[in-house]
């Protein structure tokens, strides 16, 4: 469905219906230019007010406006400042008895009611100048005043030095939304998305298609939320990402893909959830140490000493930062030292990231397969069943899988993945030869998509961004929650709607579910 | 998430994993544009085709060029032609000895394969020319080839002329896919929805934003799936649309939102079901009558009959169709009535309706509220709860609600609905008046949208186009199915992955549901 909306104050009011399609074509076709990009604005004859709050400036002088906005706060009952994501405006209350009744409309409208106001533009009296604010040389003395909505007593105050709790804010978001942060990371969303779209699908010929959330499970998809239908035990998922259906669309000749994609993930409230990484490690470091007498070194043989001291070329006054290990925990912690290092050094002055630069990096040549965890005789994929082996391996496969290279690539932007793809497996046979043999999955689930491998499958392959995460990185913004309209707690609640919700029995019936009710013990 | 995907014939091949990087950012910067528009393509050295199928004619003479495609068909082992989705071409199987393996690969590749081929551009023979075919002057001499995936026996021909039923169709969708038809809906959808967004977004600063899907259910939303969630007995909802949530971002201050969003109506395999109208109503009123003696008009009285036929000015062989009953009935029946008799003239010559022409239409001064059906006594709401009154009727709200016209209004195209929406209530009170008083519902559902009204909310309103209807009109697709790239069959199935699909019982365990199995005499 496309859905398109609009607040009225950028219409006229008092609109009988039977205008109400010229409205709604007057407004698409004609009125104002609300960007970040502060574009001239254009009315039309439906738009009740004639410009922006942020907009009045000197050259503005003696004319005739008409504004509408929130009321951001009210001094001495004298003046008011006025808020639309524009800018401020601050107007002038009048104070004559000829206009009590305009006075009284702006005296008792609670802060946050949203108003309408007509007057004109006049400059401050000097010395009342604000040269912080772009409106502060002028104002405008209200002639007349319409309240549109008034505000009731808010939970918070609607200003971005006014610290609330991030649960508060999320049960009242549509009041967080209004911060002055909010509003610029989703409609810098909104705009990078949209070059997105303009750069694959206009210079590149991308199509944009839409591929389905009721859908099956995938091998491994634990994390999957499942949706029960009207016929009894049958359910679909909702899908981790559209992972098949770009295969399938390749397959189907759509040659250039691409979607803004939902993707569900259930792992809101799961209870194997792992700490943060550098909680559960840097214990066994707790400090760079600066000799060889620390415990950990204590266990390093003396011609390793100097094995060491020869291949790092240490000198006098460095630092060894060493791990040991499995392989790969030891790679992660060297990691996470690396940052902390960063982290200490910055925090001492030496500017060793420059937060103003965005530092691209791929990361190619992962293994194909990793032993499993739980069983490291066995394999699984590192990435998932359908990533292509490096083409100078695929001898291996048959021989030693465990050394195969995946055509996998990661992008990372300043030290965070922000995106990852693969080229595919093309080769009917061989999909079904990892799967079935390598992988021991059940291929049954599988078997449309290795049919269609089968009819004439193009060599393929592409990239996923995590926009949330992207989003966050470009806006500086410090969790995901930030760039997303309504997002969940990260127990997966919504917490102004409180979603999820008890259900009756009865609404369960039509989809032959029951609630298996925990035992006492375990509640 | 955002993702891009593409067959990889417009790249080159045999790239080492450390390249991907380079293939990646090479193809998404300067490779060829693919667009129905048939803009001139662009390369990089990534790209191992020169060209496409359908762009090469007689200016291309003498050049040598690589083309990636289909096999179409193949002409007694001499000619073959490829296919892309710009076109078809032929190309001439070399016989000579030498050219034994390129021989090979090209006639024992079965249809719909997908190969690479280079050669020269020459004339076809004089009288071989091929006016019907766009690059019917030329055809390409093969030097080489490779196979790049074989095909195995199809179960349709990927020919617009070869009949397949629903079902097949829907089962091997992605060779659906390839034909002219699906691909150039899919394709044309894909751009108009990018030009609503550059209407939307570039010109008039709409902001773009992505509204939950896991979220609760709406009053009256019967028609929405549920979701379990790791709590037990609680569940997400999958939104009818994003009723709340964009009333929710006025609020907010998004002043101007669209989405082209994800909606979900769980009416699949609903039992009660109605069938068309038409086969209901139309055996009451067999025949258009042409006299006052069909058992209908009998029951009309003498004088009725002459007031009749002054009200109506009928003349001598002029056809008046009367319909009784309960009104809203009586109305449809007209309407489905009216629509006959245009096909009945249609039939024979007369034309009424211009298909090449789009004719639209609004809709305006719905009632508000109607009787219910199993309880007229009561009201509900003509479209849903939350469209606002008509501004002249408030005062019939606390008297005559009945009377009450809303600020409803709905978009018609070609005599088709393709959209609809309202001015919204904007006032808690109103709106609390309406939902508990009026309509008698539960406004603790909806309380965090009346808490919401109560600060601050500007008047708003907007509209939702049905896109998958629109396009439909707009290609002349006989289905809404043949405008989505992946659609359920009428059951609500995935036909060729065969969802929604038997979950083992450990995988409902961690979500506390059970199948409650319908008792042996249900089943």
């Amino acid at each position: 469905m496309f859905s398109c909306w609009l607040s009225r104050q950028y219409w006229g009011f008092s609109t009988p219906t039977g205008r109400i399609a010229h409205l709604i074509r007057g407004s698409l076709s004609r009125t104002l230019v609300l960007s970040s990009q502060r574009r001239t604005p254009e009315f039309s004859s439906f738009v009740a007010r004639t410009n922006t709050c942020g907009e009045l400036r000197s050259s503005h002088l003696g004319q005739e406006v008409t504004l509408c906005g929130w009321i951001q706060y009210r001094r001495q009952n004298i003046f008011l400042v006025l808020r639309d994501f524009h800018g401020l405006v601050q107007v002038v209350i009048p104070q004559e008895e000829s206009a009590a009744s305009v006075k009284k409309i702006l005296c008792e409208a609670p802060v946050e009611s949203v108003v309408q106001v007509s007057g004109t533009v006049i400059s401050r009296p000097p010395g009342q100048e604000n040269p912080k604010m772009p409106t502060g040389e002028i104002e405008v003395k209200v002639k007349t005043a319409e309240l549109l909505n008034s505000c009731k007593k808010l939970p918070f105050e609607i200003k971005d030095f006014v610290k609330k709790t991030e649960a508060l804010r999320l049960q009242y978001r549509y009041l967080d939304l209004r911060s002055f942060q909010m509003q610029y990371n989703l409609r810098l969303r909104s705009q990078m998305v949209m070059k997105m779209r303009e750069y694959l699908c206009n210079l590149h010929g991308f199509v944009d298609i839409e591929t389905p959330t009721l859908f099956k499970r995938t091998p491994g998809g634990a994390k999957e939320f499942v949706i029960p239908s009207r016929e009894p035990g049958k359910f679909y998922c909702l899908p981790q990402s559209p992972q098949q259906f770009k295969q399938l669309l390749m397959v189907g000749g759509l040659d250039r893909y691409f979607q803004v994609a939902r993707c569900y993930r259930d792992e809101g409230s799961r209870p194997d959830r792992q700490p943060e990484f550098t909680q559960e490690v840097l214990p066994v470091f707790p400090k760079a140490s600066r000799n060889w007498n620390t415990p950990v070194a204590q266990s390093i043989l003396e011609e390793q000493r100097s094995g060491l001291i020869r291949l790092m070329e240490i000198q006098e006054d460095d630092v060894v930062l060493l791990t040991a290990g499995e392989h790969k925990k030891a790679c992660s912690v060297l990691g996470k030292l690396r940052l902390e290092c960063a982290d200490l050094l910055e925090a001492r002055g030496l500017v060793l990231r420059d937060p103003a630069l965005f530092s691209f990096l791929w990361v190619v040549d992962f293994p194909l397969f990793l032993p499993k965890e739980e069983n490291p005789g066995e394999l699984e994929s590192a990435h998932h069943p359908f990533t292509a082996p490096h083409p100078s391996d695929l001898q291996l496969l048959y021989t030693e899988p465990e050394k195969v290279r995946s055509q996998h690539y990661d992008l990372v932007l300043n030290g965070s993945e922000i995106g990852g793809g693969s080229i595919r497996i093309h080769d009917a046979e061989l999909q079904r030869y990892i799967l079935a043999t390598l992988l021991k999955e059940d291929v049954k689930l599988l078997s449309h998509l290795l049919q269609a491998l089968g009819f004439g499958a193009p060599p393929h392959g592409g990239i996923a961004l995590g926009l949330d995460r992207l989003i966050c990185l470009v806006t500086g913004a410090p969790s995901i929650r930030d760039v997303i309209a309504f997002p969940k707690s990260f127990r997966g609640h919504d917490l102004m709607s409180s979603a999820p919700e008890s259900l009756p029995p009865e609404e369960l019936k039509p989809y032959h579910i029951q609630v298996s009710w925990p035992a006492d013990s375990e509640a």
